[in-house]
């Protein structure tokens, strides 16, 4: 949470914070991530940030407006981490190894972000929105595009690219549910282990 | 969920229900999956079994009991799939396979219990009780000795066997986000897929 960046936050006076926003979105999931959604109120966010529900009410119509940005803004900019790190002109394993670690990287520094897109909820009945889904696709189609091409390249053996890029996708999302950020390896660490076991599993040889 | 088996549900009645905990649990494990722990009632599982909340409490006395025994039994039953599915004689990569289509054989019978046991509650704040804690780490540890043996056996190549062990089980978790049960694959094929391409990924030649 940014909320170092207002001093004295005046109640019903969000204007005072710097990016308040991005500060309301930090504070919520914090608290998404802990607590969940349901157990998570409005006026606990506002709480967190130091301002009135009203106050909050002006950048923020819902809980729900809240948290659809929330995943939202994670799908995109894991998708922009995703670009920013792998070099589409490298083979494709290492292409599918940069991938697996600037995933891990954005869990790593986004924790709060990640876990409250990831667990936030429970149950399965949340709905993608429309960006969402197609955020979501993207970021999936990025990973399965890399793997079809290390097959056309010869590099890769498999039958199903969507299926082996969930499969990846699954040991690295399911880290939220043990990853102790104060353990012996980082995240970055653990997906190149992961990275290293995938990649002579689908290698051709 | 198995209301099939009584007919009329009296109010307040529930020694009529055949089995009554293993109904209440079924409805339960529904609610918890689709709606979430938080936004589902003990009301809400009175109503699906028909009986009331006393009847209900005559079994579990709150919302956090009746959660609390469909995770242990989740973890328990598991444990249970696996130690029948296993042939602690055969060869590590064969237990591995084994272990891994008993879990999404679990997982493909049990999809309610399954899913309400781990995406049933939003944020990470569930605390497991001594009980759960024992029976997943009795899980997790029958796989990783599995690991260990195949890599005592030189069969296996790789540095930290839990780690191994939480990157299988990751894949296989995740499949409560996208698996369709009407879809083209079923659990164990999916299963079958995913050993094959980690034991390929771990194996010594």
């Amino acid at each position: 949470m940014s909320t170092q960046d207002t001093p004295s936050p005046r109640p019903g006076r969000p204007s005072t914070m710097r990016d308040p926003r991005r500060t309301i979105c930090d504070a919520a999931a914090a608290l998404f991530a802990a607590k969940g959604y349901d157990a998570t109120s409005l006026q606990d966010v506002a709480s967190a940030v130091g301002v009135t529900k009203a106050g909050l009410y002006h950048y923020f119509a819902t809980k729900q407006d809240l948290f659809d940005t929330i995943v939202l803004a994670v799908l995109s900019d894991m998708l922009d981490w995703a670009r920013a790190r792998v070099d589409v002109a490298a083979r494709p394993a290492d292409q599918v190894a940069a991938f697996m670690a600037g995933h891990a990287a954005y869990f790593a520094a986004n924790r709060d972000h990640y876990r409250a897109a990831f667990i936030g909820r429970g149950g399965d009945l949340y709905v993608f929105t429309p960006e969402q889904m197609a955020a979501r696709r993207a970021y999936t189609d990025f990973l399965t595009r890399i793997l079809e091409e290390g097959r056309a390249a010869g590099d890769f053996a498999f039958e199903d690219a969507p299926l082996v890029a969930r499969g990846i996708l699954g040991m690295l999302n399911w880290m939220t549910r043990w990853y102790n950020p104060t353990g012996r390896k980082g995240a970055e660490e653990i997906a190149a282990d992961y990275a290293s076991i995938v990649l002579k599993g689908i290698a051709t040889d």
